[in-house]
């Protein structure tokens, strides 16, 4: 019983520094974590610049190695330290945990360039996991409301730009034809939006007088539309903003503790049950 | 009687299907009407390029071949299905069927592929009924009041951003001249409007050291500029929003149905007769 | 003296016309004025497209004189029919009336191309007589004292983009030099700005890792930036429309009419005297 | 006693002059040292416009002379006529001061044109001293609170655009490869943020259907996300500009003295003692 029980006290310590932030070490696991996953990204890019690469390939496979085993080792840790290993493993970062750790396992056993870059881009899923950080910052809360408050409209608002697109890239097929670069009416939509959204590449340029004016149409048009989803965030944005203040509701503070027995995360301070599986925290 | 009544039952029955969305046949009918203009656009755009209709001119004809029987069996059943054939036939969306329905007939009879690529392109005209969808969403009833509130403001103000390029553009034309591309005064103005919409394509760039000054200038007013608008439609839907929260009217909500005698949609949950004509619904 | 109160009558039935818009003939003068300044605009833009001048010189410059005789009429008309013709010829309109009359009769007297292109272009000054009109419209004005209120608040703006302009042009030339198009300063302060108010021409683009490390700072500076004068414009706004229909101040509506003796404009309706020089309208 | 008093009204007079800004004298010298600074900024961009340097090399050097010498002299007066100088030498402005006055004598230390030119640079930084006016120009203030209150939820938007941009470049590179200028994921991630921002500047473009597709979404994700800061500023200088407007607290203006013994300056009307260090002002 005492072993099982001193295990049982190895395991919740792991799971602690692991999976929480609330003591020194789980602190400190979070941004060494943080780094590696930095590192592992900058890898990547790193691997991608030719002449890069070919002077460090050696250093640059070295520092691959200890990322992936230090991701290894800790997909293990995170396996073996929950109670029930597979609500981790078939949850949504279990799984990119587990994509991230493979590649350069996977490219000893499929040889090959093409299936090493994909495999090697797996890596940046892990940006997420930082991403999840973000979310404890709580200054993006209300940001958020306010996007999703104004889901609709901006869903409202693109298919009307997708629509004009279509039909201004459609006239400026018929006007423009092949010489000016407008060779088909899918290229045609590609340089109106383009154009609408004032990105302006110009490798694709009208050249007759009236595919200009239109030009001058789409361009000004583009300008003008470009109101219409900064009115639609401002609005809700500032109403979100008025509410919060206003309502002045007991905020309850979420910690990182996460639940030994589902993985659970964001759970409010003082909580003694997971509010998902009413296991003890 | 009993035939003309049986006969009348029937054509109900396909007035309801047809241009109503409130019965289950009724919703389906309109889903797969959705699809086939998605398809047929889809079929416009991948005709215009060039690789793909070489490759599949076969398939490409045969899907235009089964749009526009789809089209014209629709086009035959609103004629016969509604009361007075003649409001639909000279409506909008009357006409809008009507040539998105003709162009393969009218290609059969008049050869050359300049003419069928304009009369392809009348398909388009059929996104517009998709359009028509949008306004049963409900989420763009704001945007657009405040749109409208705000439309006699961006009249004025686009005119003002137009003399702005018709003296800008004359300048630059003066500074630059024909080697850096400002050939014409209608040219240099199409720059200017380009600089000053921050699009920006590249095309026609300055080469004179005053001329770059300018173009700065006109630079740094067009990204000034663009707060005018946003200005405006942001403090217009503010409005709009907060009355009409504060308002509290008893909204009424439009349903899909349309009146069997004159066509005309957009009648109140609960109405019997229609508000146009009186006719029953 | 009743020749001389003929006469006065007369002078006085051509000011209405002239001057004033409360009459159908005033209304109807100023909408000939109206469409003989664009015209006038259109003419001088068209000249410069050398085809188009190659082709139709003949029609171009008969058109130019048909416009130029118009001018010289109003022109003369204008000085007769006022009391005290020295107030209209010095004034801004008056200037700019006259400047925009002369340029065929000067292109006979001083020969040359560059010359008359100059002088052609006074034509395009004329336009502020249209802008005019717009004051007249009155849904600018809540615009345009948002954007007054606004000023200070957008210089310190502009200034601030300037020197962050100067300093980051001057890194940007030091790191990138000659080989990418970076030849000077002030050619390097030409592509920051290019890039800081997301126009983006590419006609100098950088060419190092770090140089476009930096280019990437300024840019998302720049889309960021863009948002300090949209929120003070919208701000302003905002307050101005709020305030103004707060108020409820007693709205008195400025009628065409101009004083016959100071030729000073926008006289409050039923105004019998001119609030400027007292004379009787 | 007398000499040392005698002298000390002499640096007294002079400590009134050169750091503040309340008398004629004062306000003369500010004006005098902002054209200075101005000039030697400008000398610094016209030496590096080739031509223009080849030209007037004589001038620029003679120009440049002047400025050093100005910049030397207020550099020791100022040294000369505070308390205690090291609080000076050591200040930010001291050594800004100090870094734009020796260029010119460090170039004949070290010669070689990459080393004078970094040098030279270093005369922008005298900018900073023109930007501590606009600290005083007070319209600033209200906007400067709002970026301040606005700035944590930039910072979060900005970190989510980065991230954004890496996982979009990723992509990207893997789709359009070397050919179309996408030849490493750093140099995809730098084309991300160029399309994303709405710069476009159109030197690497994508020629595949696919990429095309992709760099759609960007774009209307980039014309999209821009409301985001937007809507943050507008909404943050909306609710200080009503505070401000709503608390009506005794504003205090802050005259330009600076302390003549610890030189802080932002001292309250009235002030006769430095908050600071206590010294009388």
């Amino acid at each position: 019983m005492k072993d099982s029980d001193n295990n049982f006290g190895w395991k919740r310590k792991l799971h602690e520094i692991i999976y929480e932030a609330d003591t020194p070490e789980g602190k400190w696991f979070d941004l060494i974590l943080f780094a590696v996953i930095i590192l592992s990204v900058l890898l990547v890019m790193l691997e991608s610049v030719a002449e890069f690469d070919a002077k460090y390939h050696r250093e640059l496979l070295a520092l691959e190695w200890v990322v992936t085993i230090f991701f290894t080792i800790e997909y293990i840790a995170r396996v073996v330290c929950i109670r029930k290993p597979t609500s981790y493993i078939f949850s949504f970062y279990g799984i990119i945990d587990f994509l991230s750790t493979i590649p350069l396992y996977v490219s000893y056993i499929f040889a090959g360039s093409q299936v090493l870059l994909a495999v090697r881009a797996l890596r940046l899923l892990r940006i997420f996991r930082i991403l999840k950080l973000v979310q404890f910052i709580g200054e993006a809360s209300q940001l958020k409301s306010a996007l999703k408050a104004s889901r609709a409209k901006i869903f409202v608002f693109i298919y009307a730009v997708l629509i004009l697109s279509v039909i201004l890239g459609t006239i400026m097929y018929m006007i423009e034809g092949d010489e000016a670069g407008f060779t088909s009416i899918p290229r045609s939509i590609y340089w109106t939006i383009v154009t609408l959204t004032t990105v302006g590449f110009g490798d694709i340029t009208p050249q007759t007088t009236l595919g200009q004016l239109i030009a001058t149409i789409i361009m000004v048009l583009g300008y003008g539309i470009i109101a219409v989803p900064t009115g639609i965030v401002t609005v809700e944005y500032g109403r979100q903003k008025r509410e919060g203040t206003a309502s002045k509701e007991p905020v309850v503070h979420l910690n990182t503790q996460s639940c030994p027995d589902c993985a659970v995360g964001g759970h409010r301070d003082g909580a003694e049950f997971c509010f998902n599986c009413g296991a003890r925290l």
